[in-house]
């Protein structure tokens, strides 16, 4: 399998609590041991437009059309992509970014207000079609993944059920794109140790870069 | 004919310096004399949403990625059809807007840089579809206009001979756009005196508004 650029393009998915970060800072490292230039991003990005569309975004809260705020953030998106995200692919680099795509979708998906097909097809238009060589989602339930963000014992309310029953649905969400597309995704089980997981995740990259047109492995 | 809404939106279309800001105003003046409620306004439409995004838009002006720009203004152009235009059009009042999609979609295809079916489709999608009623194409060649904007009488230089070309291909796919949906349309000849051009747009708006459900004509 070729890909259009030299680099590699790796995202990590999954709800909040799950580990991304912990896994981005672990494949980081082993590839900068291998020698390999690594670019670690999220949107918005660093980028000085993202940050002030993320600031119209937050600021507005409630008071933004709900296709203003996905038009904003596929605009962010957009800027993103082709100001840090192709350039470094061009340059050959691993580029490892913390949610894209697919939880814009998947988000989407699980609040429907707008259509996660339209949702998709906005981020690819915006994104002139980049799709991740790699998407690693760490998949957990919900409840564990909160008693990693928050220790405290404490019982559900009614709006944490309905909280937990959102994430339930971007759970669902995540899970189904990842069986659309097998190919380009790598679907783990975030409830086991980080360490099995990373093992998991750079042999994944590992074949990746392998196969690549500019790939040194 | 009938509408999805019991108001009519109204659209002034053509370049710079062919009289958009004269004719609404007297199509404005007839209007509030015959008893109607009339909304005039244009993108980025006053609202605060609009005005932080074209901040960004000319503050970043060439560093912002062309796609990032055009979901920015399609944004603003979403944010403004939500929060303005619709609810006018909804309460039955006539809307008066200086330029819309189909400026989008004329600027853009003279420019070439993304393309006008996109363009257009995304200004679709964020306005969930609403299309003018009735657009009003004011068209008159650049020289023309120019002499109306500025009365200086010096001979072109290069890049004023390119900024013509690049004025015509504007006036162009305005035309073309017109011919492709001629009951949308209302083509004038802007070199005509101001008060026939307001005679004629009159009475287009006296008859859709006679057609209008919601309509007191």
């Amino acid at each position: 399998m070729t890909r259009p650029h030299a680099g590699l393009f790796v995202t990590l998915e999954g709800g909040d609590g799950v580990g991304k970060t912990t896994q981005a800072a672990l494949l980081h490292e082993w590839l900068a041991g291998e020698g390999r230039t690594v670019v670690r991003t999220r949107e918005p990005g660093g980028t000085e437009v993202g940050v002030l569309i993320r600031d119209i975004v937050l600021h507005h809260r409630g008071e933004v059309a709900p296709r203003a705020e996905a038009l904003l953030y596929a605009a962010d998106r957009a800027h993103h992509v082709e100001t840090v995200v192709r350039p470094a692919l061009d340059r050959g680099d691993v580029v490892i970014q913390d949610r894209y795509l697919d939880s814009s979708v998947s988000y989407q998906g699980a609040g429907r207000v707008l259509g996660r097909d339209e949702v998709r097809e906005l981020s690819l238009w915006a994104t002139d079609g980049l799709l991740p060589d790699l998407t690693v989602l760490l998949d957990l339930d919900h409840a564990r993944a909160r008693e990693r963000l928050d220790a405290a014992d404490k019982p559900f309310d009614r709006l944490e059920a309905e909280e937990s029953a959102f994430h339930d649905r971007v759970r669902a969400e995540f899970l189904a794109l990842a069986q659309a597309e097998p190919d380009r995704f790598l679907v783990l089980d975030a409830a086991q140790p980080a360490a099995e997981l990373a093992a998991r995740i750079r042999s994944r990259v590992a074949r990746l870069l392998g196969e690549s047109v500019g790939g040194r492995g």
